[in-house]
C-alpha cells in the first residue's frame, strides 16, 4: 500500500502514514490529539483544520458544517478526510485536546495543563427536520459527555439568538464540566484565568492564559485593608465588631482584587470578560474576609473557621467584574489560621511528594510553617507580624524599586538598592542584613539592644558616626539625607531591630517546637525552604547569623519566592492539582502552637540574635 | 430476657422489645425510620426524640447535645436510650426519614413523599479544642455524606452567627443533595413548595406542604400574557421582534406567578421564605416565555426549542419571590409544541406503566395528545385554540361560578350553572352541551350552521323561540337579559360554534392520525381520558356526539381533571417521579402533525358535528 506524508503546521511535524488513513489518525501518529468528542463521525465539528495543500472533495457531513468559502480555503474535517496524497495541514488550537504538558513558567515544573475552565469551538450542523435538537442539547451533545446545562438564566437567555446570528459558529465555555456561556466563532484561544494571592500586607495577582498556563500580566498592591490595620487581629476585631467593620474590610479587599485584574488584564491587552476563573489563596482570615464571612469562630479558642473545604462563588455575588458567568475558586484552608496560602506553598514546593524531613516557611504577616516528614505533613501559624515586609518599620518599604534589599556593615557600611536609584527605604532582606551587620560590629547585643552613641568608644569609626539619637532613640543610618531620595535620611531603628525580632522569634521557635513534636533536630532538616516576596532577596548567611533561619549548609536553604502565588496558578491551570490541593488540606496535620506546651518560653529564648543550632 | 413495650406518639403504634434496645431499634421495629446519618454514635442529634414517660440518665452525648432543662423535659437521642423499662416515646417529624409512602390529596395514587427539598433539625455538638471542625462541616457532616456545600455566599455568609445565636440548633434546608441554608431552630415542619401550571389561558399554583405532597392552598388567575395575543402565536409573534416585547411578556408571566404563590402562601397562613422550591409546568412556549427565553426557533419549522431537557434556576434570578435560595425546576419538554405539561398528563396518568392502548387528551389552548401503545408513548400538540377554556367565545368563560357549565336542549332548554347562582356566561362544558344539544334538535346542521330564525319552521317553540338574530348573525339565547346575573343574555353564536368546530376539529385529527400511524383503530382504545379543567365538566355523550371524543362505551372515558398541574405536584414532592418524568420526556416520541401526510384534510374532514366511528 502507497504511504503518504502529511505535516502539521504549526510546528511541522511530519509523519508518513498508509493511504487512506485520516487526518485525525495521522495527527494522532504526529502526536497532536486532535478533538473527536463525536466518535469521529463527522457531527461535531471540532476536530477542523485547514489543508493547506490541495484538499480532497469534500464530504457531505463536510458540506453540512462549513461554508463554500470555507471549504475553498481548505477547511475539512480530521475525521472525514482521507490522505491520498502528501498533505500540509493546519490545526487550530481549538482542534487540539485542552490538556498537555507544559512547562509553568518560573518554575522548573512540567504540569498537565488541564484547567478547570476551558473553551472549545464548535462548528454545529443547524437544525433541519431530520435534526430538530433544541439548542441547548446541539451544544452539549457537541461538547461530549457530562457536561451540564448552565445554572444561570443568562446563558441560556443569550443562547438562541447567538446561534443563529454566528451561524451555528460558537465557541463553548465549560467550567468544572458545566457550560456556563457560549460565544460567536471561534474564541478558544482567549481564555484566561486570575490567581490571586491576598496576603495581610500585600496582594498579588497573577493573569494566566488558560491553555497555555503561560502568566501573561502581574500585578499587586498593598493590601487596602491596612488602613483598619496592620494585623490579622485588629482586623478581625473591626470584622466581629458591630457595625459595618465586615462588609468595609470585604468592600476593601474585594476592589483591590478587581482593580489589579482590571490593570494586569489592561497591560496584557486582555478584557476583564475575557476572564473566567479566579482561583485564591490566602491565610483564613483573608479568605473569609475577601467572601464577606464573619469570622466569628476566629476570634477565640478553638479557631473554628466559617468553611475549610475548598469553595465556589460566582464572581458577579462577590463583586469582581471577570466574564458574567466568571466563578471564584477558594483553595481550601488547613485549619485554624493556615490557610490556603499554606496549601499553595505546599503544592508549588511538592513537599508533599517528599519522603525526607523538609521545612517550608513562608515569611509574611503570619508566618506558616510547614514540616514534612516521611510523606506526613505538620503546619502551624505564627502571629510573626509585617516586619519583613517592611511594614511597622520607620522607613520599611516592599521590596520594589528604592528598597535597600543588601546591606554590608564590615570597615565600612554599603548597600545595594533595587533598581539602581537613589535609595527611598528598606526592605526585609535589608533590614536582615544590617541586623546581621550590626550584631557582627558589636552596635547590637544578642538581648536586641541597639547601643546608644555615647555608649560605643571603639570600632571603624565610618560604621560609628552612623549611629545617632533623636527623639525615638537611637538610630543606625544606612543613607544620609543627602544620599537618599526622600530628603530624610534611612535608617534602622531600635524599635524596627524589635519588630524584626519578635517577627524571627516566632517563626524559629515555631519551626523549633513542630521539629521536637516529631523526635528531630535542626541539624537533621534536609531542604529548608524560605517562601514569600522576602525569601527571594534575603541573604541566608544573615538569616543564619541572627537565627531566623536554622544553621545548615548554605545549599539546604532554598528561596522559592511566592510559592503561595504560585500554587494557585498551579490550581487555576490544572484540575488534577487542584484536586490535590483539596486533598493535602485534608491530609496536613494542623498544630495549634499556643496550645503547645512551653511555646512562649522557646519564643522569648528564639528572640535572641544569635545562630540557632544543637539538638532543636 | 425480659421484654418491655415501647409506645410511640403521635400515632400510638407499639411494639415490644428484648431488654437494652435501643429506641432507634424499637422505632424501627414498630414502623418508623428514624434519622441516624452518623451511624448511631450519639453525634448528629437527628434522632432527637422525647421520652414521655420515666427516662433514663443521659448519657455524655445526651448531656453534651441538650440543655439541662430539654434533659428535664425527656429529651433523649434514640440512638443512645436503651429500653429497660416500658416507654412511651413521642416521635418529632423532624426525627423521621423524610421519604414515606403517602396518598397523595386529591388522586388515588400512593406516592413516595420524597422531595428534592427537605429540612432537617439539627442539635450540632458545639466545637471544643477536641472538634474544632469548620462552621459548614458541622453542618454537613451531620447531615451525612454526599450533602454538598451551598452554591451561594449569602447562605455561607449567615451560617456562622446563626449557629451562634441558635446554641448550634439548627435546620438545614437541603434542596437537590446541596444545603442551600440553614435556620435557627427547629423549622423542619415550615417547608412548602409551589407546583405550578402555566397554561396559555389560565395559570394554576398549588402550594403543598413538602413534608406530607398536602396541597395547603391553590390559587389560580387567567394569563395576563393573553393581553398580547390570545394564542401562542401571536405571543411568539411579539416575543421574537425587536424591541421588548421578550421581556414584557416575561414580566407579565413571572408577576402572575408570584402574585398566586403569594396568594395561595398568604390563605394558607405560609410565609413566602417558607416556600423553598417551584415545579412548572407548561408547553414549550409558555416555558421559553417564563424563562425570559427567546423563542425564536420556535417559530418556523423545524421547531426548535432553546431547552428540552430539565432546567433550574434560581427563583431569585428570575424575580419570584419565594425563600432566598429558592430554585425553580422546570420540567423537561418533549419537542416541538408538546411541552412540560404533557410530561406532567403522562406522569399523573401513569401512561408510561400501561401496556395497552390509552390516550389522554390534554384540552386546552393548545391540545395535546399522547397515546400509549405497548409501553410507547407517542405525542402530538394542536392548535386547537382557546374556545374550550371559554376565550374567544362571545359569552365565554372559565369554568367558575356563574358559569353556565351544563346545557340540556330537548322540548325545552335546560341548565346548570356553577355555584347555583344567575348564570354570567359559558363555560366550555356547557358550550359543547349546547351544540350537542343544537345538533340533535336539528337548528345546527352537521356542517355546523346555526339556522337562522326565519329558516326554521317546525320542532318545539320553546326551544325555536330562543333563536334570535342581531347584527352578528344568529345566535341561540341560554338565558335571557332578565334571567342573567349580567343584564344581557347568555349566548351562543354562530361564530362560537365555528370556534368550538375548529377545536374539536384539531384534537379529533390528531387523535385519529396518531393511531393511525400506529395501525390501530378508534374502536380499540381501551382508555380515553380527558385531562384539563374541561374534562372535570364536560359529559362525555356530548363530547362523543359532536365528535370530539371517540364513540367508546362511557367507561372507557375517564375525565382526570387538570393532570399536568398534578404532575408538577408530582414532581415537586418525589424525586424519583421527577426522574422518571425526566426519562419519559427522553423517551416520547414526537409527532409533528403539520409534517403529517393528509393532516389538512383530515382536520376538515373532522370539523363535522357527527360521532368518530368506523376503522379509525
Amino acid at each position: 500500500m502507497a504511504t503518504f506524508t502529511v505535516t502539521f503546521q504549526p510546528g511541522g511535524r511530519s509523519v508518513s502514514v498508509p493511504e487512506r488513513t485520516s487526518i485525525a489518525e495521522a495527527g494522532g501518529a504526529a502526536g497532536l490529539t486532535l478533538h473527536t468528542p463525536c466518535g469521529r463521525r463527522g457531527r461535531c465539528g471540532k476536530c477542523a483544520v485547514r489543508v493547506i495543500s490541495a484538499a480532497a472533495e469534500p464530504s457531505p457531513a463536510e458540506r453540512r458544517l462549513f461554508a463554500e468559502s470555507e471549504l475553498a480555503e481548505g477547511w475539512r474535517l480530521a475525521c472525514q478526510g482521507r490522505v491520498t496524497w502528501d498533505l500540509e495541514v493546519h490545526v487550530p488550537a481549538s482542534a487540539l485536546i485542552v490538556s498537555h504538558r507544559i512547562q509553568v513558567e518560573g518554575t522548573g515544573r512540567d504540569i498537565l495543563v488541564e484547567p478547570s475552565v476551558h473553551k472549545t469551538a464548535l462548528r454545529l450542523p443547524p437544525p433541519d427536520l431530520t435534526d430538530p435538537r433544541d439548542d441547548l442539547s446541539r451544544v452539549l451533545d457537541a461538547l461530549g459527555g457530562g457536561t451540564r446545562a448552565p445554572d444561570s438564566l443568562r446563558s441560556l437567555r443569550e443562547l438562541p439568538g447567538l446561534m443563529r446570528s454566528a451561524g451555528y459558529h460558537v465557541t463553548a465555555v465549560v467550567a468544572d464540566n458545566m457550560l456556563t456561556a457560549v460565544e460567536p466563532g471561534d474564541t478558544a484561544e482567549a481564555a484566561y484565568g486570575a490567581a490571586v494571592d491576598i496576603g495581610t500586607t500585600t496582594v498579588v495577582v497573577y493573569l494566566c492564559h488558560l491553555p497555555t498556563g503561560n502568566v501573561v500580566g502581574v500585578a499587586s498592591e498593598l493590601n487596602p485593608q491596612a488602613q483598619y490595620g496592620e494585623d490579622v487581629v485588629s482586623r478581625l476585631q473591626l470584622a466581629t465588631s458591630e457595625g459595618d467593620g465586615l462588609w468595609r474590610l470585604n468592600r476593601a479587599i474585594v476592589q483591590a482584587v478587581d482593580g489589579l485584574i482590571g490593570r494586569a488584564a489592561g497591560e496584557a491587552g486582555v478584557s476583564r470578560e475575557q476572564v473566567y476563573e479566579i482561583a485564591v489563596v490566602g491565610n483564613t482570615c483573608m479568605g473569609h474576609l475577601f467572601l464577606g464571612l464573619p469570622p466569628v469562630g476566629l476570634v477565640r479558642l478553638p479557631f473554628v473557621s466559617a468553611f475549610r473545604s475548598a469553595q465556589t462563588a460566582k464572581a458577579a455575588e462577590l463583586g469582581v467584574r471577570i466574564h458574567p458567568a466568571g466563578r471564584i475558586y477558594m483553595v481550601p484552608n488547613i485549619g485554624g489560621y493556615v490557610g490556603a496560602d499554606t496549601v499553595g506553598v505546599i503544592l508549588a514546593s511538592e513537599l508533599d511528594q517528599s519522603r525526607g524531613l523538609r521545612v517550608a516557611v513562608d515569611i509574611g504577616t503570619n508566618g506558616e510553617i510547614v514540616v514534612a516528614q516521611g510523606g506526613e505533613l505538620y503546619a502551624c501559624s505564627t502571629a510573626a507580624g509585617p516586619a519583613f515586609e517592611g511594614a511597622r518599620i520607620s522607613r520599611g518599604m516592599r521590596a520594589a524599586a528604592g528598597a535597600i534589599d543588601r546591606v554590608e556593615i564590615d570597615g565600612d557600611v554599603s548597600y545595594h538598592v533595587i533598581g539602581e536609584v537613589a535609595p527611598t527605604g528598606i526592605c526585609g532582606s535589608g533590614l536582615v542584613d544590617a541586623i546581621a551587620g550590626l550584631v557582627r560590629v558589636g552596635l547590637v547585643d544578642e538581648t536586641g539592644r541597639l547601643r546608644k552613641p555615647e555608649e560605643v568608644g571603639s570600632g571603624p569609626e565610618k560604621v560609628r558616626r552612623r549611629l545617632t539619637e533623636n527623639a525615638g532613640g537611637p538610630e543606625f543610618v544606612l543613607a544620609s539625607a543627602a544620599e537618599s531620595g526622600v530628603g530624610r535620611p534611612v535608617a534602622v531603628t531600635a524599635r524596627d531591630i524589635r519588630e524584626a525580632q519578635l517577627a524571627k522569634g516566632a517563626i524559629a521557635a515555631g519551626t523549633a517546637l513542630v521539629l521536637e513534636m516529631l523526635g528531630r533536630r535542626t541539624d537533621e532538616v534536609e531542604q529548608f525552604l524560605l517562601a514569600g516576596a522576602f525569601g527571594n532577596y534575603i541573604r541566608r548567611e544573615s538569616a543564619v547569623a541572627i537565627g531566623l533561619v536554622p544553621a545548615l549548609p548554605a545549599e539546604r536553604i532554598v528561596s522559592i519566592g511566592n510559592a503561595a502565588g504560585l500554587g494557585a496558578r498551579l490550581v487555576l491551570c490544572s484540575v488534577s492539582l487542584r484536586r490535590r490541593g483539596e486533598e493535602i488540606a485534608r491530609q496536613v496535620q494542623h498544630v495549634e502552637l499556643s496550645e503547645q506546651e512551653g511555646f512562649y518560653d522557646r519564643f522569648t529564648e528564639a528572640m535572641a540574635l544569635r545562630p540557632l543550632s544543637g539538638p532543636v
